[in-house]
């Protein structure tokens, strides 16, 4: 009873029929309005995927929004955010620009969002500007150290350095009553500045840009944390809330901000705080006597952000596996969905992703599922973010569900498309489809793959994601023509822009780390699903930009993508094609692509770097770490065993049911990873491999983080126990992942 | 490819051949000696395991022992512990017994532990006695309001109505110095004292008897939780580790009770408080004028324990599984454990249950186990317990072994016998195991079964477990003959004693629910694993005796089995045809005989206690039941699809993955109670169905101790928020249990 693997027919049929043009008129109709989450927009574009998806000539078997009562967050429409110059006499002598530049045609109209800090609370600070550089601790300590007083000042700072809101969670230790975010021509413009060298003339951000983003600390929504926001759920306090900027905030402009930044008394700022605004930076506090503004003027920030309960919705499609093909065209799965159904308790429950008619009495229905998933809200019309990467998203689902109304193919395991809301606002749909799904998610998923911003820029390939993972990417983009000159695959490309030099492969591209910068991370982090992110990205030569320049702004429109990010739309359709080619290969691969014994390297590496950095330290404190030595060798180990054993059986005919705990094996690794009381003040954190690190070693992040700790401290014995405990949590770890992986018949 | 389902043959085989001799000498054998956990004969045992079940006839696939390295209390050799009264000149006047009275010969000699409070701190606390009748809260706060001043004085207390180390922390809230705890002969002996009527003369206990016991307040080895007491472990520093009693304590047999309790000054005592010592209990403090001491005589309690890190080892033999049986003789699972085995990494790391030689090349080895253990330690020779359970367990495994060894039988899923080490001081071997092993275990174990006492007394069998496993215990009880006069089976013997109307059945015999009474615990709170316990029990119209009579005293011993508890073994047999036939059912039925369907009485009998005892309540704090009615409901009807869908199946020729995959479902049901985050302050308990309940509402536990607290305290909306919370908790595993039933193509 041996299936057919991996049909290369289908995947060449699915890479040829991958349309970049389809994929641009996609991108036309996702970003020809804005879709705030929760806005109308947003709700038609909910529509737009359910009618897409259950379209009969092109969708999927099913389709269905999944909605959420979550807590969001937006500046007053009748009480706009403002930063003003004040004078010593009260009046106000400059104001800031409540809104960007209608440069297009596409900046203006109501459903364009003011600027402004997701979260931050409301207020109107008013006080001596200083300037902070990143809004670092360490940008906070210099200014101390240089003797300036912060209490009662509004500090402007510059994106980038650190997470949003943590600016002003370090302002707010020092006294200072409200923050100021820009973002400096030198880190988004490559420091050009003038509106002739900025869009709409140049991919770059014009004077009037503002980035908007979510200031935020944690993910998902605030008031539910590891329960989905369902309107019955339990809900915080508000009082109870932890992880909101502490102090009011504001993003403005570079414009605006050479208006302060260019007339501050004070020191000059060390050189590294200097930008491309075109005058010598100072520290401040308040204006200089030879400036525009009086030297004894203040700046007022007002802030009248509000918080409020908004439904957001989930968009979710399935193909249902079926772990026998058969007849493609008359699915194995549906008729037992559809007969089993029960009649529904009343009240009604919330909806099943379950078929709504079928008559085959056929049962071989999959219960793996691979997703792939990216988010639909935008802050304004979003076009890079994330409409680019829904415009693949449907552009996939388009030909994968052709192929299967037509009855050509039906995949091993069922894919899951998603579109999630609100991830803006902090990964939120995701995170509370985590929640909401915990167990059958953790049970069954073998793999999560993300792409939200399909394409930064033309130049190259770039891929997050856990090690599993690595040989599918490459497998995948070995057989893709890569866009642009030349006749190189993908992967030739990618090897140019990120490689490195692997002890068992030699040169090969690398994979960056998953943070949580998008909706991968309650996946990764939270399920211990293995996951991946993919995009086209820039040739970093020609480019310092920090990110692609109308990032989170109202410049971020279907023209700005279409004429300098990726005309012709060929990377568009690369990603597209990584992606499908990696979907098939997941969803109908016998044997599940997901190289375990990849993760030796990054043990490895953790490990040395471990020996190398801590060891001496550590064996000054009677830590040893022998144990993780042998750790990390039994899991090579077993690692290389399964991955020769699987070999081996992968040249003969091997039972369904023999692949089925091989390939558990396989899935369920990274779930070992997790312990979710490794961690237990870092919400959802509970990977404990890849779980924040903030110890400037390379090593096991628990291990990393509390040598730091007791390192900084005056390392109490209390210190160094954390640090031992970090340590037998990941020897824990990695003996338990070990084991799992040894053959099924040992205990 | 259908493999054939569970043997009746087979089965009838193993009833037959389960012998009640042999269980008798096995028991003799292990209760030979006194045979504390860490003790010379303690390792001793661990050889006799290994070399039973690496017999070449009747052992087993392989066997292994694990040490770990585990903090254990141990009274002073050189320094025994006592019990004094002191005269007002500071001469002592009375001691009580240091040992039990040698009354077989067998209560004497080095081996034989001293009477003691595992874990109580060392001290020698002196002041006058108090009676706290159990010394729950409530009995401290009664003292209190009987005017008594209780600080500094010795409180003795009496076994029952709380855990043992509660009296100590109950006591030393109300400024108690020390606590003594004593057997009441009206709890253990059906008020019986006299030597005459006591062991040997009746199974009733002596009056020098004393209960030794743990009085840790947690389980597991208090300097890891979490990690397993591998050498390398992290360990807790000793200031750092919570639940050791806070006052000295120590347990006293009824002979010295009645001395000092019969002496007693003060108040008499509740009725509710008097016992059969032959006296009426005053309160005190101190004794009174005319009674055998003088009046400001104080008591001494001088406690010497000791705590120590010692090796104690659990013994695992499997039985592999082979998912296609074929030729038995020829395990298809050995070969490939064996050649699949790389050279071990240096230094040598743990053992492993693998197989040391083998050699066909076959495949189809299970990954699924069926455990089945008991602890092996003792408090002195333990032939109740555990030895009555381990004497079964060593019959079963020769039984099943013998099968194996012959050629006749191989089970379909693995089954793994444990024998585990130091339970008796609080579950430690069990609990280490399951956090070596975590994710392994989790991902594979089907369901665990413990018989540690088997037979308390000869009228019954009792059961504990969770709902799932009580089809199977039916099953298997319904087709063996109760011992005993008559020609009952073992089912229709049980009705008679503990027994419900169901409203599914009908009248059908009551399992109780799982405390943390043996190492079932740590399976079934921490893992999530379906678990039971089995014994045979008493007539409780015959004794109202809180556990059989001599438990953890000198004198359960063979004789004392043989003589009084199960004369001719028969109870003993019972149990083990009970376990056996569940064993067989468990690791051979094609489909698995878990009825989460059962889940659903539980469940609707959790929520018509809430709506009946709390609804009123929490309707006057705006929190609805109706989530919860939902989420029931939709459980119920899930279960039932999912049975009626497994029903179907079994009338035809199902295929192997179909199988597997419900299987699957079946068996991760309970896995989807688990949330590691529900009771942060429990330590292991995160099943949220039967996670310790200390409100009196009979209903979901975490629903209930949150109401409870906050109708206790001044209900601060704090405390209403955690009853949200909790619901809410219960609502979103409700939901998620619920949606892992659903049909697997469904999302
Ligand atoms: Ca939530
Ligand atoms: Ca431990
Ligand atoms: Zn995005
Ligand atoms: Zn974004
Ligand atoms: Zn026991
Ligand atoms: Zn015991």
């Amino acid at each position: 009873a041996n299936s057919p693997d991996l049909d290369l027919e289908i995947l060449e049929t699915v890479m040829g029929q991958l349309d970049a043009h389809r994929i641009r008129e996609n991108l036309r109709e996702l970003s020809r309005e804005p879709h705030l989450a929760s806005s109308p927009r947003d709700e038609d574009l909910v529509q737009l995927l359910l009618q897409r998806w259950k379209d009969p000539e092109s969708g999927l078997d099913s389709a269905e929004a999944f909605t959420y009562e979550v807590l969001l967050s937006f500046p007053s429409p009748e009480q706009p955010n403002v930063v003003d110059i004040v004078g010593p006499t009260g009046d106000i002598i400059h104001s800031c620009h409540r809104t960007e530049e209608n440069v297009t045609g596409e900046q203006g109209g109501p459903d364009v969002i003011q600027p402004y800090a997701a979260y931050a609370p409301s207020g109107t600070p008013q006080g001596l500007l200083v300037y902070a550089n990143c809004g670092t601790e360490e940008d906070f300590k210099e200014l101390q150290t240089q003797g300036i007083k912060l209490e009662g000042t509004i500090a402007l700072t510059r994106y980038g350095g650190v997470g949003r809101g943590d600016k002003a969670v370090n302002a707010a230790k020092h006294g200072v009553a409200g923050v100021l975010v820009y973002t400096d021509p030198a880190d988004i413009n490559d420091g050009l500045s003038s509106p002739s060298e900025t869009f709409p003339n140049s991919w770059y951000l014009p004077p009037s840009g503002v980035e908007r983003g979510s200031y935020y600390k944690y993910f998902g929504d605030p008031l539910t944390p590891y329960l989905p926001a369902i309107p019955s759920s339990f809900r915080l306090d508000l009082a109870n809330v932890s992880g909101f900027p502490p102090i009011p905030t504001q993003p403005i402009g570079f414009q605006d901000a050479r208006d302060l930044l260019c007339n501050l008394n004070g020191t000059l700022a060390p050189a590294t705080w200097q930008g491309a605004l075109g005058c010598h930076y100072r520290l401040g506090p308040g204006f200089r006597p030879d400036g525009n503004f009086s030297a004894d003027s203040q700046v007022n920030v007002s802030v009248y952000n509000r918080l409020e309960l908004r439904n957001s919705s989930n968009v979710l499609g399935i193909i249902r596996g079926a772990v026998e093909p058969g007849e493609p065209s008359s699915c194995p799965c549906c008729a037992l969905g559809a007969t089993a159904t029960v009649s529904p308790p009343s009240p009604a429950p919330r909806a099943h992703l379950s078929l709504s008619s079928g008559s085959l009495p056929l049962f071989l229905c999959s219960d793996r599922y691979v997703l792939y998933g990216n988010h639909r809200d935008s802050w304004v019309h979003g076009a890079v973010d994330p409409s680019s990467g829904t415009a693949v998203l449907l552009e996939l689902s388009r030909v994968l569900g052709t192929l299967l109304k037509k009855g050509t193919w039906r995949p091993r395991r069922s894919i899951v498309f998603a579109s999630w809301g609100a991830e803006e606002f902090g990964l939120i749909g995701s995170t509370e489809f985590t929640e909401e799904f915990f167990s059958k998610l953790q049970e069954r998923t073998v793999a999560y793959i993300n792409v939200d911003i399909a394409v930064f820029a033309n130049a190259t390939l770039r891929v997050q994601g856990t090690p599993p993972v690595q040989s599918v990417v490459f497998s995948a983009t070995k057989e893709i023509r890569s866009p642009g000159p030349g006749d190189l695959s993908i992967y030739d490309n990618w090897i140019r822009y990120f490689n490195r030099s692997s002890p068992v492969y030699g040169l090969v591209p690398s994979l960056g780390s998953l943070g949580a910068g998008s909706d991968y991370a309650p996946f990764i982090h939270f399920l211990g699903i293995s996951s991946m992110d993919i995009a086209y990205t820039y040739d970093r030569s020609k480019t310092s930009a920090r990110i692609y320049p109308t990032y989170h702004t109202a410049f971020d429109t279907f023209d700005y993508v279409d004429k300098f990010l990726d005309p012709g739309f060929s990377s568009h359709q690369a990603v597209a094609r990584t992606a499908g080619s990696i979907i098939l290969r997941l969803s109908d691969s016998f044997f599940l692509p997901l190289k375990v014994s990849d993760y030796s390297e990054t043990l490895r590496s953790f490990l040395q770097a471990a020996q190398q950095d801590l060891g001496a330290l550590l064996e000054q404190h009677s830590i040893s770490l022998g144990p993780l030595v042998t750790a990390v060798e039994k899991f090579e180990a077993e690692a290389a065993a399964l991955g020769q054993r699987i070999s081996t059986l992968q040249k003969g005919s091997p039972d369904p049911l023999q692949v089925r705990m091989l390939n558990d094996q396989l899935m369920l690794l990274e779930r070992t990873f997790l312990n979710p009381r490794a961690f237990p003040e870092e919400r959802y954190y509970s990977h404990v491999l890849w779980a924040a690190r903030t110890g400037s070693v390379a090593t096991f992040p628990g291990l990393s983080n509390a040598c730091s700790r007791a390192w900084d401290t005056a390392s109490g014995s209390e210190a160094w126990a954390e640090v031992q405990r970090q340590l037998s949590i990941v020897v824990t770890a990695l003996e338990g992942a070990a084991a799992t992986l040894r053959p099924v018949a040992d205990l």
